[in-house]
């Protein structure tokens, strides 16, 4: 039997945003309807070496019949239409020591891709690059929902590696042209801005300017709030991603409880997410979050309407984001004849 | 980055059984010292397609200084003496229509073999030949504690693919001559006869004269007992290894009652190993269980005296075992240039 294994370039080849927004979208769509088996993340921490591991498995069933009508739904994919299912793990780290002290990534990720029939390994893949892939894919979906109609300008609070998808996936669903980067290093902040100049109307930045646009996506890893409620628009969607574990998160106590707040999972972002400190503080309670993004793309919740001020997804990334995300890459990388076979498994001992 | 491609050739290349029993072993200890970090397997369960997967991840820390007297401790293996960590993950399914069905191996195992310091993939190996290795080499250890000194015969009751890891395990630690080799299966019992033909007096026998051997490993998928207490010698240990899910069990309630049984992880074998039925029945209580073999193996309790009759081992395999072998099998791959080096992860993106 062979393993198809896809590196980074791989992945970013076979990686469509289009179709990983929609394959996302049907991943929470697939979630909320119950359609899912997603373990709780099992953490191994390792304070010796300031990092930790977790494991991500899950599998999800789509219908095509429950494809979403939602502006990303109809653009391509291998599966239009039809059903799938998938399974698979990702297992990831965050290392915070690792750049500077090893010069490799905080985050490491390998993906596993399995058949849920017979559980053959289909793929091994670069589940760094991927996750941030299915990162940007679930803000566009969650952007989808709660943006104003005609939004067209994209700010970004942090110019790191996530802010590059964010604009990526947002952009396939709502046509950006303008992008405001706020972030303290200027180097950081140069290079984004030279890999999308010729893309868009991109420059730097306040926070305060970054917020006022018609979405805005913070990419931070801050313990002490960044963006006040004078920081934003009236109307701002706001999509919280870099909050991914206890203590951090990036927005104001206040700007959150005037927000409609939307979720990607109560169990994950009450941990960890956004919501985290000012919901253990009892600042933000269960009365406080409007719904999860499954029920908005089920169409069991509304989403924007024009009684909506600024709204807030809070993003912790679910196992089924990866695979989902994992599922297209490998049928398109199939499809292509990309990537490299390999027999990993002898699968004539049996 | 490169991360190491171990195919099953290459674990097989790798995987001394000496070395694999030694750093089981060390993990048994390990763990029973508090040195592992081992959260829960999670399941996916996927009754449609009759299967299931399990993640496995685990991390363990050896001090040379903690190191086994025992026979097998001191037979090589990179580490000897010195202290290592590892981490790692398994990923497995129990599909039992894949053989039938998909001309596929029931069982189908990935391991992520990671730095703990910075998480960087190592080696992503065959799972199916560890996870075999490594049962093998836990029932040798267990065999080391409760055997008798002097055991120079090994009965099987099963002739399947984890017959041949407990031979080739169990032969290192003890002298064994004769072997009696029981299955249903003609075609399966002469296959095992004659890989071993030219080692060891091997025949084949029904399941009483096994069980009269010295030493008896049962490595069936049974759910009704198949060993009774007039089935084994006054002084067998018994490994049973075939329990791997609620419902199965080899050995007959009175036959357990009676023996002195050892367990490798009480939440794992009272959930899914060789005593999980009269355990939930009430007919097996904690007052039956003698220990733990961590406890044998850092010297809380006894292995075998003179006094002591049959006993079991239970074995369920823990993922500390898989990360103990998988560091055995990188360390060596590595120092001899073994396996197919593959540029995964870009770790220039940070």
């Amino acid at each position: 039997m062979q393993t198809l294994l896809l590196n980074s370039d791989d992945v970013e080849e076979n990686a469509q945003m289009s179709a990983i927004i929609e394959a996302v979208e049907q991943a929470f769509g697939a979630f909320e309807r119950g359609n899912t088996q997603m373990p709780a993340k099992s953490y191994i921490d390792l304070p010796q070496y300031n990092g930790d591991f977790r494991s991500m498995p899950a599998y999800l069933k789509v219908r095509g019949s429950d494809a979403p009508s939602s502006q990303s739904g109809s653009q391509g994919g291998s599966d239009a239409g039809g059903d799938w299912d998938a399974a698979g793990l990702k297992w990831v780290n965050v290392h915070p020591d690792n750049p500077a002290e090893h010069d490799l990534p905080t985050v490491l990720g390998t993906m596993i891709y399995s058949d849920p029939e017979t559980a053959a390994p289909l793929a091994i893949m670069d589940g760094t690059a991927l996750t941030m892939k299915r990162t940007g894919a679930a803000a566009a979906v969650a952007t989808d929902y709660l943006a104003v109609p005609d939004a067209t300008s994209l700010g970004l609070v942090g110019a790191g590696v996530q802010s590059y998808t964010q604009l990526d996936a947002i952009s396939e669903i709502r046509p950006i042209e303008e992008v405001i980067v706020s972030d303290l290093d200027d180097a950081r902040t140069q290079r984004f801005i030279d890999t999308y100049d010729d893309e868009f109307d991109v420059r730097a930045g306040s926070i305060s300017e970054a917020g006022h646009c018609d979405i805005l996506s913070t990419v931070t890893p801050v313990r002490d709030p960044v963006v006040t409620p004078e920081d934003v628009g009236d109307q701002t969607h706001i999509n919280a991603i870099g909050a991914d574990a206890e203590g951090k998160h990036e927005l104001a106590d206040d700007l959150l409880q005037a927000a409609t707040i939307v979720i990607d999972d109560h169990e994950q972002c009450t941990h960890s997410g956004e919501i985290n400190v000012p919901y253990h503080e009892g600042t933000l309670t269960d009365a406080d979050i409007y719904g999860e993004i499954g029920e908005l793309v089920v169409g069991a919740k509304d989403g924007r309407t024009d009684e909506t001020g600024v709204t807030v997804f809070d993003s912790t990334g679910l196992a089924i984001q990866d695979v989902a995300a994992a599922h297209v890459v490998y049928e398109n990388a199939r499809d292509r004849d990309n990537g490299t076979p390999f027999g990993l498994i002898d699968t004539t001992v049996q």
